[in-house]
C-alpha cells in the first residue's frame, strides 16, 4: 500500500505543479502583465486548466483510490494517508461528473463574463453584463444538475468552497445573525457618529507602503517565502508552501485601504505558509475551505489590527511616520478606523455592516438558481435589498449588483463564505484568549509569535485535512456559531459609541 | 489538407501554450521569485518541460507531418504552411531520436549543474562544479550519439540552436576572422589609450533606468506589449508576440551596463514583437535563431548604440540628465564608450575582442565534445589560451573558466551564435545603408522608425520559416561572411584610435 501511496501523490504532485503554474501565471495577470498578454493569457490558462482536470477525473486515480480505501480504512482517520485519500476521493467524485466539455464551455463562458463585467462596470451599464450573467447562471445550474445527490441545487456549488457546507445550515446561521446585526446597526446609528476625516487626507504612497511591510513583517510574514506587489483587487496566491505572495493597494489619500488590506492578505498568507510540509503538492495544502481561509485573514485585519491593543504598540510608529496624526489622540484614531456605517460597497464595509452584504448576495445566487429570479431583474431586486438591510441606494449599477467580479467569473456559490469566515474568526478567538491569557498584553507588545504558534498547530498545519465544520468544532469544541460574532461586536461597537 | 493543417496547428499552438507557461516561470524566477520558491519552481518547470516533449514527440504529429508532405510540396516552399511543415517536421525529426529518459536526466543534471555553478563561481573553486561539468558532456556526448547522420558531434548540438549551421563552417568562418581581429587589438593597444574614467563615477540609478526607457522607447519597443524588469543577468522572454519582455541591469558607478544591456534587450524584442501574427502559437514565432536573433540585439546595442550619429542626438539629453558629464564634450564620450582593452570578461568586453572570446570557447567545447580535453584541465586550458588570445591571465576561475552559466545548464553548442551575430548584424548593417542612404541622418536626428521598419520587413516578420543562412543570403546576397565586420571594426577604431 506504501507504494501506492506513493503513486497517487505523484499524480497529485502533478495536479498541483500544473495548479501552481497557472496560479503564477494568474498572479502575473494581475501584477504586472501588459495589456497585450490577455489574449495569450487566456490561451495559456484554458490549457492548464483542461490539464488540471485531465488529471483530476483519470480512472487510473479512481482506480488507485479504489485500491487505498481498505487500506486507509484500517489506519488512524486523522492520519495523513487516510485523509488524503479521503479527501481526494471527494475531489475525485465530483470531478468525474463534471464533463470536460463543460469544463471547457464554463471557462470560455466566464472569461467572456468577466470582459464583459469590466466593460459594464466602467459604463454602469447593466444590459452589457445581463446576458453574460444569464448564460453563466443557466451553467451552473447545469453544473448543479449533475450532482442529483445534494438536496439543494445550491449545495452543489456552495460545496466546492466549504467541503460538505449545506445551505440550509448556511441559511440557519445567517437567521440567527441577521436580527441582531440589523439591530446592532440601528443601535449605533441612532448614536452620533464619530469623526474620521483625519483618515481622509494625503498619505505618502510609499510611507504607507513601508508601514504595512513593517507591520506584517512583526506579524510573522516571512519574506524569504513570499513577497508583496500592487494589484487593484488585492489577492493572495501561493505556488507551494515556500512562495506565498500577497499584493496590496494603497490609496493616496485613506489610510485604511493600505493598512486593512495588507493584514487581511498576510492573514491569508500566514495560513499558506504554516501548512506542514508533508502536505505540499497533495492537494491539501490549500486550507480547509474558504471560511476557514477568511477566519485568519479577517483575524488579522480585524480582531488584531483593529483592536486597540494593537494601536497602543503601532499608533506611536504610525504617528512617527505621519506627523499630520500627531494631533489626533489614540482613542480617536481607534474610533475612527473603527467608524460605523451603511454603504455602498462591500470591501469597504465595516465589520457592523460588512455581513450584511454577503446575506443579501446570498438570497439572490439562491434565487437566481432556483429560478425565481431573472438575470434582468437582478439590478432592481439588488436596489431593494440595500435598502431593506443597509438603508442606503445605490445610485448606479457601477455602485450596486455590478460591484463584485465574482458572478462575472462563475463564482456563485462563493460570498457565504466572507460571513462564515468573519463568524469563526471569532470563535478562534475566544478560544484563543482562553488559551494564551496574555495575549491581549502581547499584542500591546507588537508582540504575535504565541499568536501565530497558535494558530500554526491549530489551524495552519492541517491545511486541507479537515472539513471547515469538523475542524472549529475540534478547535472550539462547537460547530459554526454566530454567537461568539454577536458578543463580540456588541461589546466593541458599545465601547465606541456609548450604546 | 486544410483540415490537416488546423489539426497541426492546434498540436503546436499546445506546444507554444505550454512552453509560454514555463517562460513565464522562468521569468518570474529570475525576477521576482523569492528564494524559499526556488525547489518547487524547479518541479514545475520539469513538468512543463516533460509535457511540451511528450506532446513534440507524439506520434500522432508525425503521422499528421507525412501525411501534409505531399501537398506542401506541391505549393510555394516559401509560404507559411509549407514552411510550417518542413520546420515542424524537422524539430520533430530530432525530437523522435532523445528518449525522455534523456530529457529527464539532461534537466535534472543541469539543475544540479547550475546549482552548483554558482557556488563554484562565489567560491571561486573549480572543483565543486568539475564532477557536474564531466557529467553533462557525457550527456552531450550522448545526445550526439542519438544524431549518427551529423558528420561531427559538435554538429548535433549547434544544429539545435542554429539550424543546419555545420561546425566546419563555423570553424572556416572564425578561421577568417581570427587573425584579422588579433591583428586589428594588436595596432589598437599599439596606440595610446582612450580615457573613459568619466564613465565610472556614481550615477542616480532611477535615472539610468529612465534614460534607457526614454531610448528604446525611441526605438519602438511597444510598452503595451512588453515591460523591462531589472534582473541580475538580463534577458528577454517572450509569451507570445505581444507579451515580449526585457530585462536589465543598472551598475551605480558605470554608466555602460545600463545602457547597453537595455539597448541590447530591447534589440531581441523587436524581433520577437514584429513576427508575422499569422506565425504566433506555432513554433515559427521564435526567430530564425540564436545568431539571427543576436544579430538583431548587436545591431541595436552597437551599430545603433555605440555608433556616433546615436550621441550626436542622445548625448545632450544625457549630459541633461547627468549634469556631471557637462565637462565632457561628445568626442570624448564616444571614444570612452567605444575604448578597446583586452579583458577577462566575455559579457564587459568590448566590440574589438568580444569575439576571440567566443573562440577560445567553441574551441575548448568541441575538444570537450571530442573527449580531447579533460573537465580537470579546463582551468587551465582556458587560461593559457586567454593567454594566448588577449594576453591576459584570470588571477583565479571565477573570472575564468567559471563565469558564464551555459554550460552548467548544458548550453554547450550556443557559444558561437553570439559571434556568428555580430557578423550578421554587420551584414545586415551594409545592406540596411544601401537600401535607406539617409539612415544615419536619420539615426542622427533620434528616428528609428525606417530601420525598424525595413528589420520587420525583411527579417523580423518571417519569424523562423527561414534557415539562418538561407535568411542572410536572402537579404544580403550572400551567406554568412566574417568581411564587412572586419570592415566595419577596422574603419571603426582607425578612427577611434588613428590608427
Amino acid at each position: 500500500m506504501e507504494k501506492k501511496i506513493e503513486q497517487l501523490k505523484v499524480i497529485l504532485a502533478e495536479i498541483s505543479d500544473l495548479s501552481y503554474a497557472a496560479a503564477l501565471l494568474g498572479w502575473d495577470q494581475q501584477t504586472y502583465m501588459p495589456t497585450g498578454g490577455a489574449e495569450g493569457r487566456g490561451n495559456q490558462l484554458a490549457l492548464l486548466g483542461r490539464l488540471v482536470h485531465e488529471r483530476a477525473t483519470t480512472p487510473e486515480l479512481g482506480k488507485l483510490l479504489d485500491e487505498l480505501k481498505p487500506y486507509t480504512a484500517g489506519i488512524d482517520p486523522d492520519s495523513d494517508d487516510a485523509r488524503l485519500v479521503k479527501v481526494t476521493a471527494r475531489s475525485y467524485e465530483k470531478a468525474v461528473r463534471v464533463p470536460t466539455k463543460h469544463v471547457v464551455e464554463f471557462a470560455q463562458e466566464t472569461t467572456l463574463g468577466q470582459q464583459a463585467w469590466m466593460e459594464a462596470r466602467a459604463k454602469s451599464d447593466f444590459s452589457i453584463f445581463r446576458p453574460h450573467l444569464e448564460k453563466i447562471v443557466t451553467l451552473r445550474q447545469e453544473y448543479a444538475s449533475f450532482f442529483p445527490n445534494f438536496k439543494h441545487p445550491y449545495d452543489a456549488l456552495l460545496d466546492d468552497f466549504e467541503p460538505n457546507m449545506k445551505t440550509a445550515d448556511v441559511k440557519a446561521i445567517f437567521d440567527g445573525l441577521r436580527p441582531k446585526q440589523v439591530e446592532l446597526i440601528k443601535a449605533i446609528t441612532d448614536q452620533p457618529q464619530v469623526d474620521d476625516s483625519f483618515l481622509h487626507q494625503p498619505f505618502d504612497e510609499k510611507k504607507q507602503w513601508d508601514f504595512g511591510v513593517e507591520v506584517i513583517t512583526r506579524f510573522g510574514y516571512d519574506w524569504k517565502r513570499g513577497r508583496e506587489d500592487k494589484a487593484p483587487h488585492p489577492f493572495t496566491t501561493s505556488f507551494g508552501i515556500n512562495d506565498v505572495r500577497i499584493t496590496t493597494r494603497v490609496a493616496p489619500e485613506f489610510l485604511n485601504t493600505m493598512l486593512f488590506s495588507t493584514m487581511h492578505e498576510c492573514g491569508h498568507a500566514l495560513y499558506g505558509m504554516g501548512v506542514a510540509p508533508e502536505l505540499e503538492r497533495t492537494g491539501l495544502e490549500g486550507g480547509a475551505s474558504l471560511a476557514v481561509h477568511e477566519s485568519q485573514s479577517r483575524m488579522w485585519e480585524n480582531l488584531v489590527g483593529r483592536s486597540f491593543p494593537f494601536w497602543q504598540y503601532f499608533y506611536p510608529r504610525l504617528q512617527e511616520t505621519f506627523p499630520q496624526l500627531a494631533g489626533v489622540p489614540l482613542e480617536k484614531f481607534y474610533k475612527g478606523i473603527n467608524k460605523v456605517k451603511p454603504s455602498l460597497i462591500r470591501v469597504e464595509a465595516d465589520e457592523a455592516t460588512y455581513n450584511l452584504h454577503i446575506m443579501l448576495r446570498l438570497e439572490m445566487e439562491i434565487a437566481l438558481l432556483e429560478g425565481k429570479v431573472a438575470a434582468k431583474d437582478m439590478p432592481d431586486l439588488w436596489n431593494a435589498k440595500m435598502q431593506d438591510y443597509l438603508g442606503v441606494t445605490p445610485p448606479n449599477d457601477a455602485q450596486g449588483v455590478l460591484q463584485d467580479i465574482h458572478w462575472s467569473g462563475g463564482l456563485i456559490g462563493y460570498f457565504s463564505t466572507y460571513a462564515l469566515g468573519n463568524l469563526i474568526s471569532v470563535q478562534l478567538w475566544e478560544k484563543i484568549n482562553q488559551d494564551i491569557p496574555d495575549l491581549v498584553e502581547q499584542i500591546r507588545q507588537g508582540k504575535f509569535e504565541t499568536l501565530l504558534g497558535w494558530l500554526r498547530e491549530k489551524i495552519h498545519r492541517h491545511g486541507g485535512k479537515f472539513e471547515p465544520q469538523e475542524l472549529v468544532q475540534k478547535v472550539t469544541g462547537s460547530k459554526i456559531d454566530p454567537a461568539p460574532y454577536v458578543r463580540y461586536l456588541t461589546k466593541k461597537y458599545s465601547e465606541i459609541y456609548n450604546l
